[in-house]
């Protein structure tokens, strides 16, 4: 009876005692811990797989801000694992969808905006440096919005979405923004409504009743529907940004914004595999102070990109059309011998800390339309397109000054320039010639032949030798 | 009794189990209570309104550094709030109070230094770069003084105190600095008595006792009392350091360092409700290299400034005269349904992460001389002056490259370049000419008539509708 | 009988509650702690000396990343003190040391390296921007080899061991990197054996045994031996860069790389006490880039470096050559009684965060060759070389546009600057005489005799008064 009581008693203490660890532990795993349920919907199941986590993000891990039948706007988890903190952790991204004819009330965001229209066309009116400036967009635009500027936009077709992905760099919160709106009502609420009647009052030199019937009374939602007319007139004056702008910078990035096309860039690698577009900071004066770089691979269906990693950037890829699959190499995951031992030697800090890798993990996933990954300056990756359609993916590139492609098979691998006694040395004598073969097989350059068309293509390509 | 022996078993664990938790409490939280006990002294008590925390900090939040009858040295608790913690963490607010010729010992900070005389004149002694420079300093100047120079500093009024307001950018320790005196005694001590006697005497190639009593053995302390014939010697050779400097930029930094005169530049905004005048990083150099810009408004009593935002910079101000109040918008605050739901759904990690709140809070806190108040980029706010006197407020904008202000009321309100296809979506047909109204009747810009002038005024204001 | 019941559950209450806290510490401070141990053996056991933690780190604070016979590479624990971690958490020491003869695999860091060649002779090959460039290496040699450059390397030498020092800047994560290794076998394995075998024979466009025999299956280890031959050959190509490059920066910082000897740079002081050498941004576009410099003071045996601290920069210094001891003065460490009530008062916050002190406490420590000591800006310090030989020590200063050396005592000591006014102010009419004769007694600059010299001397310097 006694030992019950001192049962009860420990019961008690062990359920005190651990839900304060378990406190803890919300608090700093919850991100990697949703990730996982989810991205379990992506695994594979091979062992090499865990669904490529924490690299990759896919539709659960967005949560809707806003969503009627006009359209929605949902926002990505934040990139709080450890391992993706320092390099994306103050970035967000978020995907807009508007309905044909809808049209997105005027508001402002603590943090710049550089997006991507994926689908569709539209208008999109801008309120900065006191004056208003009209924008025609289409599929394939990139452009940056910067923070505070004052946004209101609609879809301009009348039965097609308008679809936008967005990078948002928050500028008062690290991984933090918030949305303000000026006119609202019982969702969105107006800003206004934040403050005291008398101020309002004052402010406005208007009785209080009229601010607030003008400003905190209109419930059309966030995105409501225009009618053929106004959309109509809120086309009318809007412009391609055509003057001059972006590349010619004058060193004052507040020179004007405007959309630019980015498939319509010279594509910097292409061939009957895929193609990549890029526009950098050479050709954009907004994308260089913000040290960002937007480009698009277009992988034909059944085609790969050659394995490649970045120098320096870290990439925020998300794929807008088609689905596929994505493999990289990532020496933090690996489970080799020596580096677990490590982990049994020093505990926890070794884990996260001292976890040096002689060996690689496979982080693998597949991927489709609205998928996120992140790849982090150094890994190589590869993108493989599936065999329904081609894959297409926008990475955005943070801090991307100074970075390099760095491809490691193909016709611009950096391992051709092994030289001779290197190779010797690595390979030995009679190894050389067939590692020489291997490095010199493919010929293709960034945009390969897949692994499905070798197959069914009996290795054409392997013939070659 | 058995039960009892169970009970003094549980008794002790809770109090075990939750002194661990609120142990760790302390460490994060200590700022933020410590905040709430002081500023609820401030709080109306009203509703909405939390005595502006974390955004706004009273006297009661700043610690004493060092404090005689000749004066006192304190500083702002971090800015630890995770709200803050991103975009001003790095920085701290100090105060310093000098009585009629005090003499401050020379001492250097880890921290760059950006201060605004608030009251009185001075004369600041500066070592750096191996030579020596003088300054005469007056109410109203801003002036930057680099990380690590020398500096030594007496009041140079035989009656008024010398009072100074600063922003330190720490430069080892983020959100830390320290200080350090060449020479001292009891308090401060010298840095010298931290060497070892035999590196002493070596360094200075003096016998040991010399340097002890040279160095170690003045306890006049950190502030102590000039002569009238000390003052004047200090101040013979001090300048107003003409010679060039700020704008004419030669890229360097290293360029020589000075005062100006912050009400004698021109005005961004003027009229006879306030004016607001500013030194950015185009006037001085060395605030540029800080991505820092100073400014202070005016506001004639009983005056308001229009509720406006800040694109990229966030606002660290102080008020330096008079008392009021200001209000802010504040998303991150919102109670609204749809926010605390999610909370409910996803526990903590939405709290901080993902509040989207579709509704904003309003902070309010009531302010007077010795008020600190943050206020984040794009969060639209205001500051009304009290009726008893002018209230002057002096701001510390931090990230301020490429920062513009943006008027939500007033003659140059932003939302004037709402065009008219889109005042008809916000407001319907019939509401449209309403809305252009209240968008108008405010014909004032930046500084308005406040509230209680409204009032008595009898709306002359409305009537104007 | 109940009460040993009770006490049972205590018992292994406080011992649950206690693990918690403990597991906690352990993720904080394992760094601290271990440091502890391992420092320990260099404290002197003075009571003002706690073996200079946390500014100073000895071997034992190394972990081995690889180790053969041909030679070891050890990376030092991450900077994670929190007085540390905003200064120089993002970097991270290394040392490699290479047998003769010793050839090391190709592979790229996600990180920056700048590495300076402590002893011997090498080649190294750089695979970057599509080309390979080869250069010739020797002691006193500094380099910058940009994140994501593939490189290999040999000790030229047929008996003398290679030895470098490094600092790495991570760009995917900050405070950690990762190698990847292209070819490899058990152990480093090759980052190719993370994709998967589909994905590589389409990539290479070869059977996949092909593949894997030639990037998977090779077993020479990390670091390997070349012959005599193989050397030569690596070596034939190899320069040292001679065209342009640093100083003279065309702005683009993908300019070519090239190694600096360090000590055929003019030195900035020099005596026969010592003399140091540097290598900033000016004569470097890479360092520039970087924000970082790099310098190495030579002291002669039993001399010492006059008390100084820098501005700006925070300087992480290894030992390279010889043994002594330093000291620096921190107030972060006082015991001082105020901030020790302070403590009391506020509990842990204040110590971390309140502590004010206005008394220093002497951080110190035994080094010798592979020492590493971190000096925070703006913190006074000296190293001493003991009379055994020379101390040699690499200083990597980070954060260092715009840095400046300040001298606290010596022919160049900032505090002869001080005026008449001050120092009568200071040390009063009757002891400012003995004030001046302290401050110039010590004629030489920069490097002074040592402590034991100045006994052994019989205090030549002393009867110079």
């Amino acid at each position: 009876m006694k030992t019950s009581v001192a049962a009860m008693a420990l019961a008690l203490v062990l359920s005190l005692c651990l839900s304060l660890s378990f406190a803890s532990r919300d608090v700093e795993e919850v991100g990697w811990r949703r990730g996982e349920e989810g991205r379990e919907r992506w695994d594979e199941g091979r062992s090499s797989s865990e669904g490529g986590r924490p690299y990759h993000f896919g539709e659960e891990s967005f949560r809707e801000w806003t969503h009627s039948r006009h359209g929605q706007f949902k926002v990505l988890e934040r990139f709080d694992h450890e391992l993706l903190r320092g390099s994306v952790g103050d970035y967000r991204v978020a995907c807009l969808d508007a309905a044909p004819r809808a049209f997105l009330q005027p508001s402002h965001y603590d943090a710049d905006e550089v997006f991507y229209v994926k689908e569709g066309e539209g208008v999109l009116v801008v309120l900065r440096k006191g004056k208003r400036e009209s924008f025609c967009v289409r599929e394939g635009d990139v452009m940056v919005i910067p923070a505070g500027s004052i946004v209101y936009s609609a879809n301009t077709h009348s039965s097609k979405w308008l679809r936008v992905v967005m990078l948002l760099n928050p500028v008062s919160t690290p991984g933090r923004f918030e949305e303000f709106f000026p006119v609202g009502g019982e969702n969105p609420e107006s800003f206004f409504s934040a403050f005291s009647d008398e101020v309002l009052q004052a402010a406005f030199n208007t009785r209080r009743e009229e601010v607030v019937r003008v400003f905190e009374r209109q419930s059309k939602g966030e995105i409501s529907q225009a009618s053929e007319e106004q959309i109509r007139e809120l086309s009318r004056s809007c412009s391609r940004g055509g003057r001059g702008g972006g590349g010619g910078g004058s060193g004052s990035s507040s020179e004007e914004i405007k959309p630019t096309s980015l498939p319509s860039q010279k594509p910097r690698y292409s061939n009957n595999h895929g193609r990549l577009h890029m526009i950098t900071g050479n050709e954009c004066r907004h994308l260089r102070d913000l040290d960002m770089e937007v480009g698009i691979a277009n992988i034909t269906r059944g085609s790969m990109i050659a394995p490649k990693y970045s120098t320096r950037a870290t990439k925020i890829a998300v794929v807008v059309e088609g689905s596929g699959y994505f493999e990289m190499a990532c020496p933090h995951k690996s489970g080799s011998g020596r580096s677990s031992e490590r982990r049994g030697e020093h505990g926890r800090e070794e884990e996260g800390e001292e976890k040096k890798s002689r060996g690689y993990k496979q982080v693998r996933a597949q991927i489709k339309e609205g998928s996120v990954i992140v790849l982090p300056a150094g890994h190589p990756a590869t993108f493989v397109a599936g065999n329904e359609g081609n894959l297409a993916v926008v990475c955005f590139g943070v801090g991307a000054s100074n970075d390099e492609e760095v491809f490691l098979a193909g016709g611009n691998s950096l391992l051709k320039q092994l030289d001779t006694p290197a190779k010797t040395l690595l390979f030995g004598e009679q190894e050389r010639e067939a590692a020489d073969r291997v490095i010199g097989a493919q010929t293709e350059s960034a945009f390969l032949r897949g692994p499905q068309q070798q197959r069914r293509g009996g290795g054409g390509g392997v013939s070659d030798m």
